[in-house]
């Protein structure tokens, strides 16, 4: 299990924050807000957006990364970093935070929803991932509303709800959270949605239908956009897209061995090569 | 199970080949020409070295895609596109294939090794994962060598069999294959390596301990240089890395589906969230 640094313990929690859409987006703002209520927190943030970078790390580039006072009037240490996610979280382990180990490491909340095959294309869980392959217990955030100024107030108890238990109780190893909330009014209907619950959930077996926009820039030459639709044949009920679309906070353990185990007997047995 | 396309029956089949490293790298060209032996190749790859990139995608910058003659020698149409390998993918299958698809995809061959944890921040396998979700047989090849002109000589006749035994057996469903290399000749020995064979395999539970180099720029800035060491303490013989360092060639069926089943059934148990 992976529980509290033992040099942690009998200081309160210490709890690093980060995300993907940037240090100064809304939703990285209630999430510290929220988690300065269990622990100490500070924050290791990319200085701008960095929705799309899936898992990816800077190896080619340097990297800076400057104290910033985004969260002096929360009392909250913070550090904005020129990386990904997944650098913040190994920068804050392997340079900034020394002799410390952070006991939670939390990402998001993110302004658009993760659910499903999104998890791969994911800044805000890569970060995540990163806390648990480092050990540690970790949660991604995300919110089903993509808007900047998206509504946040209503996912305050249940995130505090799955910090506590996860501070609590751990996570098996090598596992993170993938948690989604439904966004706080109906996209169609506008009306304003109630969280009825939270279900521990399998990711659905959607995936995204590609488009492109091609278009001319001003000096004649084709460009593209990337632009798709979100495609889920998946009916089960048992899903996190299931869960986010009928009122339910979504949570998914997620693990970063990505074997296919019954696919190792199958090539076994299928193929001819010499082995 | 995913095979060639019935539009497709009385041509050759249809290989889409990408990469990470960039269009001009030695890997991809050793690719290609392995590739036109066993059907029509297009190549549609990044115009820049993407190495590190995991999964990302471009949704917030425009992509510019244009048609390329560096593989004119080999009778390959080319394009070289400003995105990541993910992007390449996408591109491909979404709007310059238009209505054929293709029988297979490979991505590398990488400068440099993709087992055990290196395959979530690998932009070749993500190219070969994007492949998969989008219903494709997919491969990534690495080499464990990051050489720029690493050689590649030795791979031949295993990147043919391999390619050969996925467009004739397809694969199971939503699954990948991560195929890695032994370099041609021992790090610390130098001694020339014969491949062994082909070993299907378990993705090494190892990891990258990093550090940070401290650095300052000409106008007294500090900067960061990402650097680790991997660790594997995993000493399991059906794994990854032990297959490369035993002279076997490694092949890992991944899938892009990360629940961890066993942590619903936990989660469920341990944990006192209002459901």
């Amino acid at each position: 299990m992976q529980k509290a640094d033992k040099s942690n313990e009998n200081q309160r929690p210490l709890i690093l924050v980060s995300n993907d859409d940037g240090i100064t987006a809304k939703g990285i703002r209630e999430l510290v807000e929220a988690m300065t209520q269990l622990g100490e927190v500070i924050v290791v943030a990319p200085d701008s957006p960095q929705s799309g970078m899936g898992h990816a790390i800077t190896i080619h580039m340097p990297l800076k990364a400057r104290k910033s006072d985004i969260f002096k009037d929360l009392g909250v240490e913070a550090y904005e970093c020129s990386g990904t996610p997944a650098d913040c979280v190994k920068l804050a382990k392997f340079h900034l935070f020394e002799n410390r180990t952070p006991d939670l490491v939390v990402s998001g909340i993110n302004h658009g929803s993760n659910t499903s095959i999104s998890i791969l294309y994911s800044g805000t869980m890569s970060a995540a991932i990163e806390g648990a392959i480092e050990g540690l217990p970790a949660i991604g955030f995300s919110l089903c509303d993509y808007g900047e100024n998206a509504d946040f107030s209503h996912v305050r108890p249940y995130l505090l709800k799955i910090a506590e238990q996860t501070l609590k109780n751990g996570l098996p190893k090598n596992i993170a959270l993938n948690v989604n909330f439904p966004a706080r009014f109906d996209k169609e209907t506008q009306i304003e949605q109630t969280i009825k619950g939270a279900k521990v959930c399998r990711q659905a077996h959607a995936r995204w239908q590609e488009k492109f926009d091609l278009r001319t820039d001003p000096y004649g030459r084709e460009y593209l956009w990337l632009a798709g639709e979100f495609v889920n044949p998946d009916k089960g009920e048992d899903t996190d897209e299931w869960a986010v679309n009928n009122g339910y906070v979504s949570i998914v353990p997620c693990q970063f061995d990505m074997t296919a185990h019954h696919g190792i007997t199958h090539i076994n047995n299928e193929w001819n090569i010499e082995k």
